[in-house]
């Protein structure tokens, strides 16, 4: 299988889609100015992707900084996929009808209250496909 | 499903050994001063996470500094499954006998010349265990 892959980069608005299509990616911020990277599920509203934490956690300290956010589906056997990555800033979302839409729409994983959403707004949006290098040529 | 997954922490040996089960993860740095990700794929010799990026990628600028490299294996639909994250400095692997070790192990996924090795031994290990809550309590 070596060398028989090739990087497609992915329009904005297909990379934002293809994000949607998954139910969790990646928060990347730093703490203690130490990279730190965190799982966590996600939906898509409006072109910001919302997330859902606990009071107390460490992600609470990405609010208020640019973050970024990661999310992929690569096979781990043909290695063929698709990552996409947002880079925004990270807010809580205060709006109280918005909040109770996102709490019905994004169940927690873990046991326990789970009552702060963040919403992260793209400021800049990288994606890209591998894809099979044979069939990028013939197309 | 809500409300049925607890958290459990990985002890550092059994979490090394899971990133060692999967072929990729995410490397985490900072790019003008801004959070970045990248999925790479890697593996493990003895304790230190092994990467091969291509001259003049971004991840090159990873070298010398502090990175996080996180690996995860999350079923989508049960949310079940397993994060580790390591966090070490990323050095170029500059031993002529150890490079061309890792190049036989270490396929790189895209054409093209693959011919810098990053190695990421880690300071800090934090892993953890997405389990069944029921599950968690019987044992």
């Amino acid at each position: 299988m070596n060398g028989t892959r090739r990087l497609r980069e992915l329009e904005n608005e297909e990379a934002l889609h293809r994000l949607g299509t998954v139910p969790f990616g990646r928060v990347v911020f730093s703490q203690n100015a130490m990279p730190a990277i965190r799982p966590v599920n996600h939906f898509l509203d409006r072109g910001a992707v919302i997330i859902r934490t606990h009071l107390g956690s460490m992600l609470l300290r990405s609010v208020g900084v640019i973050v970024a956010y990661e999310a992929d589906e690569i096979d781990p056997h043909t290695r063929l996929g698709w990552s996409v990555i947002i880079t925004g800033r990270a807010r809580l979302v205060l709006e109280a009808d918005e909040a109770r839409r996102y709490e019905e729409m994004l169940r927690p994983w873990i046991d326990g209250p789970m009552n702060q959403l963040i919403r992260i707004r793209p400021g800049m949006i990288t994606g890209f496909e591998l894809v099979d290098a044979r069939e990028a040529t013939a197309t």
